[in-house]
């Protein structure tokens, strides 16, 4: 069921990579955008996605490329202008090769996040990138958007995970650079152009990616904090006794907890009166200590401080896994309250604590609302997400609704803040991009897009609006 | 004593920026290259800097950026061609702020790199960058060619560290983008694309750097090993024991011990035998796990899998100089030696000890010489140095230095390694790297160059061949 204005394009493409139109490709999680497509390939190698881009420059027609297809702000659907080819990796999803001794695997796009961490379990190691999508989300996505996730504040982002990359330019050139070395210094650092460029600048085929061994020691624990200052210095505090061996700092917020009493009233939740603050800690230490001791050693030395009144510290795997439901259930539970707006935001960690102060002050002078307000604390990335007053219904708040995310993202970035921390820009983000970003940064992002992408075949409206 | 034909040049730059041209401008350590100056100008900040760049545009004079001069490929001096200005940072100086809360650090580019260190240290924490020549070394040179040293293994390389830069374009606009946040997805990463592009892009003049907690417990040995096989399952055993917690993990050969015995022979080591391969050992560790046990600890298991067969663990600060002093010294004497050349090369780990293997094979069939290799292994980085044989001279391999170098490049270049780690590409390798780089990734290279330096006034003949 091609669109039959296309089918000059589709005799050129290499046999076998058409696939059929069906919804799934036009679709992403929020619904805010509602894709279109000439045609969609899906492409057995670098070599057949080389030939595709070619083909597609060549008939001036956009490509859109899709990964699993869960970014958040739209970068994978194209709704208008004419109708693209779909590029979909969903072919190439082979884990070419496994160096346990060096730490690295290398991946094909099209595998998910969790085929990669499962590889690399298998191994013994790790791969330590973890998000709510992993399921689904593709290591080619992961990279083109630069996922972050729980674990950043340890193993970084999807970028610091790369070593090297095979990817298709624009002019159907091949890059093949999936070096697996951890010191390179040859000429410019296309690889990380290439990651977080949604698509825009080329398409990755694969990646060589870092493994971590799996640390000896594993404690996780919850601790109740008076607030977000006492969380700050908490994390500090963990920070400086554990030598960087923090994996996790989450916050939670009462507003989650009670939320979850709502959504998720059968969850078992630690402590009976929903504190305000919360926050989740995760250690992967040396052998030879105990990360329960090591926890409870925080625990004392903080309580000490002042900066926590109660806390749990997991004594088995199971409970362990029950704390991080708790964190990971909030996004489900906010679904089923059903979020006036929601707020990817990262601030310098000294602004944070006054942030959610002010950015609270400032909105309950805008109207009712609930505010839940947790996420990646160690990274100063907090999901600030607003939510209808009891009883009322979020339609009533339609009228407000983009001034609320523009005021907070305009306090966001006046604090030295990101308002796209770790979702990217994407098409919902794009005017916010041209707004606020330093302007010479981004004609050179411009200069960079000409260079690389005249045509502007790739991935036309995300990044740069059109 | 500015080049007169310079002096319409010289009445456009902001006032007081214009240095004298003094030899030590237009030096480089190795002396392979001499430089030339028409104008020196050190500017005061980046408005100043910009103006000067944009004169330069206007007057197709091209410029060549210095920071401290110890880089080792150079990029530094522009030995032909029309005379250039020379734009050194040596008046951008200052430790703009320092945020111990949040681990970052904001220092102009004139700053040394033991200044960076100082100011971290003051405020209890580290700036995780250590090289020989840290002194000297300037931030914004070590951000342009991504530097790395000893502590990459745990804390990466310059790359790694550095959140945000200040930077003026080659168009004269200035990037203001100092963010001092972990997690930032907010359009292309040029900062990673100036970082190591030696001032071929633009010019660095400000950076917020990322600080590290003090480990609570540092530890240091020196373990003998029987090879550099049992030195990288020694490494393989630290990580999986540490948890990533080993901060340096050095290789240190037999020869390279001799050489310190010849040009030191008042440095004492810690083995009287000399052994054939040794490897320096650091651990950062968390409160609670004395270093000495986990090192003590390190040292039974190694010898119980048969890696290692002798050790030492320093007992106190002055130890640990004392056996770090042995690594940092090799250089001094490896310059006493004289050697015929020398390669700073990486490899996958796994790549490395059968590479040391047949390179020495494949040299000791070339002629008679000494090899002195060692290195970051825990980065994979060799420092593989050739040296006459005992009695004979340098010159003597006068005829074979260029083909001896050229054979290795290739031996590690056919194993996907790098012929250059660490050091860049500068002038010295501008050639090697046309040779050996990937073609499509060397097209869009230049295709990036030519869009934000048209017109090729930034440090032409780096990176890229005249």
């Amino acid at each position: 069921m091609h669109n039959p204005a296309d089918q000059s394009l589709a005799k050129k493409l290499p046999q076998g990579t058409l696939r059929d139109i069906t919804p799934a490709y036009l679709e992403e999680p929020r619904s805010r955008f509602h894709g279109q497509a000439g045609l969609i390939a899906a492409p057995h190698d670098a070599a057949e996605t080389a030939a595709i881009i070619r083909a597609c420059a060549e008939a001036n027609v956009a490509i859109v490329t899709r990964g699993g297809g869960t970014g958040l702000v739209g970068g994978q659907v194209m709704p208008d202008g004419p109708a693209p080819l779909i590029l979909s990796l969903e072919r190439m999803t082979a884990i070419r090769a496994i160096f346990p001794e060096e730490n690295v695997l290398l991946a094909e796009a099209g595998c998910t996040l969790q085929q990669a961490r499962d590889a690399a379990s298998t191994a013994g190691r790790q791969f330590p990138l973890s998000l709510a999508s992993q399921g689904t989300a593709q290591i080619g996505g992961v990279l083109s958007t630069n996922a972050g996730g729980v674990n950043v504040l340890r193993y970084g982002n999807a970028r610091a995970l790369c070593l090297g990359v095979e990817a298709v330019l624009p002019s159907g050139e091949i890059i093949h650079d999936l070096k697996r070395l951890r010191k390179d210094n040859t000429g410019y650092d296309l690889r990380d152009l290439l990651i977080g460029a949604e698509g825009t600048l080329g398409v990755i085929t694969a990646a060589s990616l870092v493994m971590a061994p799996i640390p000896p020691e594993i404690g996780t624990a919850m601790m109740v904090v008076e607030s977000p200052a006492a969380a700050l210095s908490l994390l500090a505090l963990a920070q400086s006794r554990m030598a960087g061996c923090v994996t996790a700092f989450e916050l939670i917020s009462g507003q989650g907890l009670r939320f979850l009493d709502t959504a998720f009233p059968d969850l078992r939740q630690p402590f009976a009166d929903r504190p305000d603050w919360l926050v989740l800690i995760e250690v992967g230490l040396p052998t030879g200590l105990s990360a329960d001791e090591a926890l409870e050693a925080l625990f004392v030395d903080g309580a000490e401080s002042g900066l926590v009144s109660d806390g749990v510290i997991s004594q088995s795997g199971q409970q362990s896994t029950d704390l991080w439901n708790i964190r990971e259930t909030i996004p489900d539970a906010n679904r089923q309250i059903g979020a006036i707006a929601s707020h990817d935001i990262s601030l310098p960690l000294s602004e944070i604590a006054r942030f959610i102060t002010d950015a609270t002050a400032m909105l309950s002078a805008q109207g009712d609302m609930r505010i839940n307000c947790f996420g990646h604390l160690g990274d100063g990335n907090l999901h600030f997400n607003l939510f209808p007053a009891e009883g009322r219904s979020r339609d009533e708040y339609d009228p407000i609704r983009k001034d609320l995310s523009r005021a907070i993202h305009e306090m966001v970035v006046s604090r030295g803040g990101s308002f796209s921390a770790e979702h990217g820009i994407g098409r919902l983000k794009a005017a916010d991009l041209a707004r606020w970003a330093d302007p010479a940064r981004l004609a050179a992002m411009r200069a960079v897009k000409a260079a690389l992408d005249p045509k502007g075949i790739m991935n036309p409206g995300v990044i740069f609006p059109t």
